[in-house]
């Protein structure tokens, strides 16, 4: 396959961010040495060697075209990313999904067990809180508390978590785009907006088309997921697919049909592109990260 | 039974305070009309009309000496409290301690699900740091943010979360006096200090002696706790009694006996006045709240 530079140079970009963020989760994270051992090693192993890394991504690429130091941005992404793997932990728990598999690993309620993974959860949001308060991540600190204040309304019941729970009152349910969308942009959107913002704090007041282009990119990485997860094998994905449609959740296939769910998604694409016109160069990264959100296979 | 006007006092104090608080926390509490409904109506089943508020008549009591206005000591002590009820709710689910009964009423799973008691309190956990950081608090934010980091290390792995992980892995094990208090200091203690600590921060940078006394007062509540726990009946504590002997969880009692125990507390309260020594009449509520942490009946 052949890859051109501009490719090769984003992939270069990416490894080094993915490299940056798993350095500062590592130091974050309190090692076993520490009591308690085991709730400490169980949290490092839910959230290190992990995934790609999108809302890191998303937090360094806005961050980028803000003008924020790296020092300040990982942080802020390792926050983000600790509220998403928490998130993980506690969606794979026998009263939520009850999955097995995760990144192609045993979920930790299954490496370790049910009551450890609650408390992995629970202790990984707190980490994401502390992180946030007691680095200095903004010249200004009332901007440091509206980013404590924003990372607190994404994941909680107006965001990610209230996703979730629409997720649960929904599943035998045929729901609409409308509803679709108010569930994803909270299930996982807000997390998604939340990365980009953060991002941006770091240099100082977000400038809104970039609230505008995460919300289209979060969005889109739900639709994605909806028709990567209904055509994928579990080998390719790492995770057990095709499992939303066999329990019954409704998402962008069930609605609308494969293809017409690519071209939402592609849709969502054009227009976070749009978002970000007035920028220029400055949004490379957040240019090449919603194509990489949308056009990805994984 | 007599009543001195000291005791109808502090009776009327603590009662003035509760209404307060119960009134903050329905106010920051999102309401069932806001979706999702069924989340935030099990949240507030939670949160409200529950409990004696220790923490937040310890964050008052500590506010007031310190000379801090009561319109930021409501909203830290409910940020306090939401902490706190996150953790019960998470505590009695079946991988935890599988209790049915708190307060007198269902536990959270029994009257939602468990799937639903999750949420609520991962979006407890949220939201409470969300009042921290979403209010103003303190003359100066970065003391605000130190709020954020104070709460944040009580509730995470070096606190009560930890304290909860040294909890399961010793069940079934004898432990020490020293390993008991290791892990109550966590469990129990560090929720207890970070409330005293905060209402002082509410004023300012917090007093050293107030956080020793918070450090003895943590503590006693739990041997107290034990105690009530050997000795009580269901109907008077309102949740199911004598239940940590039966699943073999090490307390006070059994590392120490009962008389040994009741000693323990009372040199702990005694400690803690010592603390206070400094402080004069502006201490009052704190020592009064050191002897009616002790000397409960329930």
């Amino acid at each position: 396959m052949q890859v051109s530079a501009t490719e090769a140079d984003f992939a270069a970009w990416m490894g080094a961010i993915q490299a940056r963020v798993e350095n500062a989760l590592a130091r974050s994270l309190p090692g076993p040495p520490h009591s308690p051992a085991r709730l400490h090693e169980a949290m490092r192993y839910a959230t290190l060697e992990g995934g790609k890394r999108v809302r890191p991504l998303l937090t360094f690429a806005a961050g980028e075209l803000a003008g924020a130091a790296a020092a300040r941005l990982e942080i802020a992404a390792a926050a983000v990313e600790m509220i998403h793997a928490y998130s993980l932990v506690h969606d794979d728990l026998p009263c939520m999904d009850d999955d097995v598999l995760r990144r192609g690993k045993p979920t930790v309620h299954v490496r370790y067990d049910e009551a450890t993974a609650l408390l992995v959860g629970d202790a990984l949001q707190s980490l994401a809180f502390q992180l946030l308060a007691e680095h200095a991540l903004a010249d200004d600190p009332n901007i440091q508390l509206e980013m404590v204040r924003t990372l607190a309304v994404a994941a909680g019941s107006r965001g990610m978590a209230g996703g979730q729970a629409i997720d649960l009152e929904a599943t035998g349910k045929p729901l609409s785009q409308t509803e679709l969308e108010f569930m994803h942009m909270r299930k996982t959107g807000a997390l998604i907006s939340a990365a980009v913002r953060l991002g941006a704090l770091c240099a100082g007041p977000c400038p809104a088309p970039l609230e505008q282009y995460a919300h289209r990119v979060g969005l889109a990485f739900q639709v994605v997921d909806d028709v990567l997860d209904a055509e994928a094998s579990t080998a390719t994905l790492g995770k057990t697919a095709g499992k939303d449609s066999k329990q019954g959740k409704p998402t962008y296939v069930t609605a609308m049909g494969v293809a017409r769910a690519r071209e939402f998604a592609e849709e969502l694409r054009r227009g976070a592109q749009a978002a970000l016109a007035g920028f220029g160069e400055r949004a490379l990264r957040l240019r090449q990260l919603a194509d990489f959100i949308v056009l990805r296979k994984f």
